[in-house]
């Protein structure tokens, strides 16, 4: 198998949802940006808005988790303690719009996902696994089209071995059954590795800062493009 | 059977857990009570600052959600809209740190809780069904001390036939064999009846506007403390 990837050994074919079969990470990036402008007339000279944010974001993470709710909290948060409590309601009221517009914002697939979900589904069983907020990971599901394509789907919390642990108990398969794909080598490929399961890592070309990992010994097997999947995982006809 | 439960039907005994098991209104409202107070100050004479937080929360629900975060964000839209955005960043400060409270205070159990868990538990399988926000009702399960007593827990966006549903099929049994305890007659009781399933209610002393229902016509079993449950759910020594 030079490829590394055991098609045989495959019970559940699992697949992360944002920046693997949907952008997301391009709407966070965008309000960062946002955020910055809006607080840069009223930031002290010398603060790294945007890494105040961040700071904020990895603060908050333990209580308020993933998403575009947890976000905005953050960003409201910063924009108080960074302008030391001169920010103006009407930035106030602009943050909450640019949540309201992540909220509601149309899906963008990536390209080639219905393609690939059809290739693959009549032979493996399909499900997506994505971490975030229970309300707008649903909402983008059954607004994406591809809800039909899956045999069931979690929203999770946190992805680690123990969720997926978890997750394939549920499903009752071993946890060497389940080979996941997506973008995050943090969450995606390295808790499932060590599982004894199969992973196959897309990038995105953006990473959120809080999901970078850097020191894993791990071989991975890695494709540009989710169109590279299915001759990863389909047997040779 | 007077009582309305047929126990030899119960395949499934199911518990709600906000207001069921473990205080949540309390905190909502209290945090209502202070907003009030934060934003008198800054609201113009003749506005009703509650109605409006209400108004606030009921058009925002389908797009953010339950939970203290949504909760959140629509007091922090709220604030700005209602003070004509003239409401100060430190009042902006406060709701955030709230929000942080509420998202981090202990998991207060009503009475009883514990032992009527360890009464019904070695004769039905018991689930846990919350609606809300995955972080914080995974906060509240995991430091309830309560987890063990359930076979599987299940965070859901909205209480309704079509969840159940799912529930019951993800569970292996039919509609007909849940029965579920909760203090929501929308969102515990009325969809479970609709589909064939059994239902106890348990009033809690606080119910959150949205969760009202008045126009329903059917036969409700109530009890008025979750003690009076084991003896509903289980058969006759």
């Amino acid at each position: 198998m030079s490829h590394g990837i055991d098609p045989d050994r495959i019970a559940v074919l699992a697949f992360d949802a944002d920046d693997t079969l949907w952008r997301s990470e391009d709407s966070f990036h965008a309000a960062e940006v946002r955020f910055c402008e809006l607080l840069e007339p009223h930031t002290p000279a010398g603060i790294d808005t945007m890494a105040a944010l961040a700071a904020t974001e990895r603060a908050n993470l333990s209580i308020t988790g993933y998403g575009v709710k947890a976000f905005t909290l953050s960003m409201v948060e910063a924009a108080v303690t960074i302008s030391e409590g001169r920010v103006p309601a009407s930035v106030i009221g602009e943050l909450i719009e640019i949540s309201h517009e992540m909220l509601t914002e149309p899906v963008q697939l990536l390209p080639n996902v219905p393609e690939v979900l059809a290739a693959v589904g009549p032979h493996h069983r399909l499900v997506l696994i994505t971490k975030g907020d229970l309300v707008h990971q649903t909402r983008k599901i059954t607004t994406s089209g591809l809800e039909h394509h899956f045999d069931h789907i979690e929203v999770v919390l946190e992805k680690d071995p123990a969720t997926y642990r978890r997750i394939t108990t549920d499903l009752g398969i071993a946890p060497g059954g389940l080979c996941m794909v997506g973008n995050s080598v943090r969450s995606d490929v390295l808790p499932v590795l060590e599982l004894g399961g199969q992973a196959i890592h897309v990038p995105y070309h953006l990473t959120w800062e809080l999901e970078e990992v850097h020191d894993h010994q791990m071989a991975i097997v890695e494709v540009e493009s989710l169109a590279a999947v299915p001759e990863l995982v389909l047997n040779e006809p």
